[in-house]
């Protein structure tokens, strides 16, 4: 292991771990994608989205584009949520200006029997990425790693690609939760596995996204999605060299269960925009950190309105006090119509408010 | 107007009234729908799907299907959630295998200006559907009429068809919130005359399907979403000769702020399946009854899965007792996917388990 720099801002991982920061850390889901016309030009050279994720040489001037030219708080490793399945054989491509597919479905019995944790070196050029930015940062702001969630990864495995009902893979849980079970168990085990590595290649925190959690029923959500993150978070090793390495856990949709997703071990939830921040607050109490929720949409309106609705954000959440964190985000990737100009206004904004808000 | 049949199944509208039912009614969102091959064979004959909406005869035909076939405890015109931008001149129209579609849009400051509250004689097709169908009911069941909600109706009108993520409209919403909000006071006063007329046309309870309410921030919802809909249901006429009109409003998307939807004077609110049962009926108490929540895709499991379900789903809103009401459904419309026997299978649970809950 390549010994890092020492991190000069860790206002992120102190929010994180709900301990007191000078202003509220921010960072974009995203933040490296094709709103820079940085990242398109990059993009071009490598010829597609998957040129670019499976270089590390790629992902690490991707990964640090945003961190160039905004003051953000956070780097997340350049990468796709989708590389467990690929890794397992299943055949992830990209058509153009369409979302990941892949060449195979688990569907039957025999899919299901003859799926694996995969090898975790087929993944190395994830490892290697995470390892180059992190020397790349040079200490700057800390790296996320992360990957998609157990149920996410199983969406995609099952439809194929995205879907707008989930008709197949709710077909399968319903009528065979025995097979959507070995599923979620397999990929659980290859998630913890795969951050687990991406930690001892230079990960300084994990998130879950499970974009797709908030398809599911009450009830099937916490049996097909909430349980198998919790069997992740409880697999990761949660110290490297002596430092905390914080895990977040987000699933879009899912703001009627803060309360369960509170207690699976998690040291942060993140919150998409139907959440009120002050309330969540209020609900998970010290239990975890939140992180969230301006609506990306927002960012098309004028600076000005940007910032009044990043003032009306952290005045929801407040100040925090003892035992409290935030991290600001958006509640959901930024958009590729994004005016550049609009993050600068939002990344400002919480920075400047959030200090007076300390102030006041 | 003319003279109806008695209602012979009153148990829907009790139950919206939180009034004692002996079991619990049950209807489903699109039950008139492709899922049922006489709807198939109705609208081949037709042409298209706005044939059969805008004719009255077609109309009638098709809302009545699912009432022969399953023993529902009410029916729901059979129409489109759009036909009041429609007739506000936007030009409504369907191309095969798509959502909805507008040929004009709404997006400038002109176009704002010279939207009007239609001429309700323009909707005269929908009214006589209404009073065709009640009359062919012959008191069986009773007859829900229903419109599209402010915002819903907005999101089409400057989005021009569907989205993923209301770029379009959200940007008008958070830089002019002043056109935002003339386009849906506009909307409420429309949506409220239509309802009115269909009430006087026949209907016996009404819906207003926020379908895109869900898509709105935190606050933006209750700014651009929930007030509209308040100023719908305050211009409601809530009695007709007599006899209470209950009226529903649900947010798909909208279980963050049942609280608040609560309160805006409807008597009933629809959940979709992100819900726990329970809990919204603790939440919101004696307040309004519940409309919901199945999801969908459960019809596509074997029939004893189907049992199982809603049996679960029953068990969590527990046995109505004195001020609480509850009404089945799903909580979205069904697929056209969906086998025919999964709904016969769904009826039969819901009425024989919830005759059961009362006598233990």
């Amino acid at each position: 292991m390549p010994q890092f720099a020492p991190l000069q801002n860790d206002t992120f991982l102190r929010a994180l771990l709900r301990q007191p920061t000078d202003y509220t850390p921010v960072w974009l889901m995203r933040q490296a994608g094709r709103y820079l016309p940085e990242y398109r030009a990059s993009r071009a050279r490598a010829g597609s989205f998957l040129g670019l994720a499976k270089s590390p040489d790629f992902a690490t001037e991707v990964t640090l584009q945003p961190i160039d030219r905004y003051p953000l708080d956070a780097s997340i490793l350049f990468s796709d949520i989708l590389t467990v399945p690929d890794a397992m054989g299943l055949g992830l491509y990209f058509e153009e200006g369409e979302g990941p597919k892949f060449e195979r479905t688990v569907r039957t019995e025999e899919d299901v029997a003859a799926l694996r944790v995969p090898d975790m070196a087929s993944l190395d050029y994830v490892f290697k990425a995470v390892t180059q930015i992190r020397t790349a940062l040079n200490g700057r702001v800390p790296l996320i790693g992360f990957s998609g969630s157990p149920w996410t990864l199983a969406c995609y495995m099952v439809e194929g690609q995205g879907s707008r009902e989930f008709h197949t893979v709710k077909k399968m849980l319903y009528s065979r939760p025995d097979l959507m079970h070995r599923v979620l168990q397999t990929n659980a085990d290859a998630v913890a596995q795969y951050l687990n590595a991406q930690i001892d290649a230079g990960a300084q925190a994990v998130m879950i996204f499970d974009s797709w959690g908030g398809a599911l029923a009450d009830g099937a959500y916490q049996a097909f999605s909430l349980q198998y993150m919790q069997k992740v978070v409880a697999q990761l090793q949660r110290e490297k060299d002596g430092v905390r390495i914080p895990a977040i856990v987000f699933t879009k949709g899912g703001g009627l269960w803060l309360d369960e997703m509170a207690d699976i071990g998690a040291d942060a939830l993140g919150l998409d925009w139907t959440v009120n921040l002050g309330r969540a607050r209020a609900l998970v109490g010290d239990r975890v950190a939140l992180q969230g929720n301006l609506d990306p949409a927002i960012l098309f309106a004028a600076p000005d309105q940007v910032r009044t609705e990043v003032e009306k954000a952290l005045a929801s959440y407040g100040t925090p006090s003892a035992g409290h964190g935030h991290v600001f985000n958006l509640g959901h990737g930024i958009s590729q119509f994004t005016p550049p100009e609009s993050v600068t206004a939002m990344v400002e904004a919480v920075h400047d408010f959030s200090r007076r808000q300390r102030a006041a």
